[in-house]
């Protein structure tokens, strides 16, 4: 956590050079770190709550959605303050959300160490995440002073849109998964994508940095398309990478989603095309436990991925939702004066497709 | 479901007869349990959430939650409509907290039903209970009309405060299991019940209500007394209730806790009164994962629970608590006119001890 920022180093000040985007990453964590370790109740019990809440925020992801949510609210002019708590919030949330899905999708790691739950067993795990859910929303409090309570609970309305959207689509991916769905269309996953990653991740952090700088709840509108295609990209390049990647920078196992029988893009490419036999032989192993999934089973379903074009596929998809993300960042930023902020949001769309974690 | 009831109809209406007290409980029952089903969003996905999400809320309790939030508020002077929407967002954090609960400890029954992780599986469960919990927030909105915000959010406060209490209760307890505590005091015990059971319970719903009847913020001290001492004397019950009640009236499996290892009063006073050899046995019993336990021990720690007379023991501290409420309802609602409601806080702490369910 690095010390306060005095104003005039800023990136948002006209006097500083140009800052490169993972200095301008960097930067808003930078604000909004301190306001999520604040958060952290500083009383028992610790063993068992406060110390796995503590141990969890510190494996530090990127920080995307409190980025977002500042950069947009300073792109409309608001003050960085503003989007502070709830930039933190949003952070909150994330984690509780990770948390929680690692136990429901049976994941092993996360950011390149042992889930939470592999750490200190299901019931602790799922006890923290829920912590970091009510943690959350403690910390929206401070936009009563900051923003007045009839703005503070537009706020709240967005949080909980947020939440049940993810909630939902999580609930279609395990139930796919726990009914060995094998019909799941592209379609298909990409509502779930909207649901489970778009709005929280990439709409939500917008519109609440557009409505804490003030801006008219009801025209929210085009934030909502540059956040879904922004989104959408983000989403595909992850799974991709959730086969490409290595380890080490990606931070999850290799190939678990394969493991955990996760319906993608590509899987959905796959069983649309393949032939009769090697769906068959997809649905049986899609069909089993997860514990008995074989590494050589997953080896064979990779090299059908990769041998059908599905990984391909996938990538030109992605491509796609990038070339109309730009598109919405100008109908929706472009007009807005350039700065730090304006910039970042527009490199944001290539960083999601270049990003190798 | 009732009918909607009309204002001559209602028990608070002097020109009624004097309700029962299980009348009185179906009557906030039936004013409650609309707005709960009507927060089941009618949308999908139903199989794989709002499905699951209804069958819980079906299984509907006592109500004793919304009752206390709704008999407090008219208790106050404040119309029953204006607690309705709180009451229904304290049912619903209730259950959420209920399949979470389920999950952490393990249990396969709950009012008489498995669990719904047992029927659906714990990835389903635990984003079901999410749901539950975003729901719940979400019900809050409508005290935006009813109190304003500046009030709607003092209520939210208060669900703030509930939330983090209840999930550091539970740290606690599951904490003591994981580590195999076998020092726990009965005030350890005494501290976990109010944090796990007292608050979310007993005073937050008597808090709320006295809010939303217009009560000041600053003057519910005597609330929280009323509601620690009648909710700690319901917890003890409740534990006693589990070793010695019927199932089918109980609704969760007998001697559950004993399989679960969960520190009660009683077992703290074994613990404590034991002789060496006794405790030796105790704490191998205690120390072994849930599912190697067997239902041979579980009968010895219930015996040795009764010939130690830990069992009499918790129903005398209870009955202690009983007496504190009692002169705790006095103070606080003593001199308010009589009434329908008043009578009810004033039965509900009588319930508490006989109930058999």
């Amino acid at each position: 956590m690095g010390p306060s920022r005095s104003p005039d180093a800023s990136p948002s000040s006209p006097s500083a050079a140009v800052p490169t985007f993972d200095a301008m990453l960097a930067s808003y964590r930078d604000l909004v770190t301190p306001a999520i370790i604040a958060s952290i109740p500083d009383r028992e019990p610790k063993k068992h709550l406060y110390a796995l809440v503590a141990e969890h925020l510190a494996r530090s992801g990127k920080g995307f959605r409190p980025a977002l949510c500042i950069a947009t609210c300073r792109a409309f002019g608001g003050r960085a303050e503003n989007a502070v708590p709830s930039a933190a919030a949003i952070e909150l949330l994330h984690n509780a959300f990770l948390v929680h899905d690692d136990v429901e999708d049976g994941s092993e790691y996360r950011r390149d160490r042992p889930t939470l739950h592999k750490q200190h067993g299901v019931p602790l795990a799922v006890n923290t995440g829920d912590a970091m859910n009510a943690m959350a929303i403690r910390v929206l409090k401070a936009n009563l002073a900051l923003v007045g309570p009839a703005r503070a609970w537009r706020v709240l309305e967005e949080f909980d849109h947020m939440s049940l959207e993810t909630i939902e689509g999580q609930a279609m991916e395990l139930g796919w998964i726990r009914d060995n769905d094998c019909d799941t269309t592209e379609e298909d996953y990409l509502l779930m994508v909207l649901k489970k990653t778009c709005w929280y991740s990439f709409i939500h952090p917008c519109r609440i940095g557009a409505l804490v700088a003030g801006h008219e709840p009801n025209d929210l509108e085009s934030l909502n398309r540059y956040g879904h295609t922004l989104g959408t990209a983000f989403q595909i390049q992850d799974d991709i990478l959730n086969l490409t990647g290595s380890r080490t920078m990606y931070g999850k196992e290799i190939g678990g989603d394969i493991f955990e029988g996760k319906r993608t893009l590509m899987l959905a490419h796959l069983l649309r095309t393949s032939g009769a036999q090697d769906k068959a032989r997809l649905k049986a192993f899609l069909g089993k436990p997860r514990e008995r999934r074989l590494p050589r089973e997953v080896a064979w379903v990779f090299e059908r991925l990769a041998a059908r074009g599905s990984i391909d596929h996938a990538r030109q998809v992605a491509r796609g939702f990038v070339a109309k993300a730009l598109a919405e960042f100008d109908a929706t930023f472009g007009s807005l004066p350039r700065g730090p902020d304006v910039d970042f949001l527009r490199a944001l769309v290539d960083a999601v497709m270049n990003r190798s974690t």
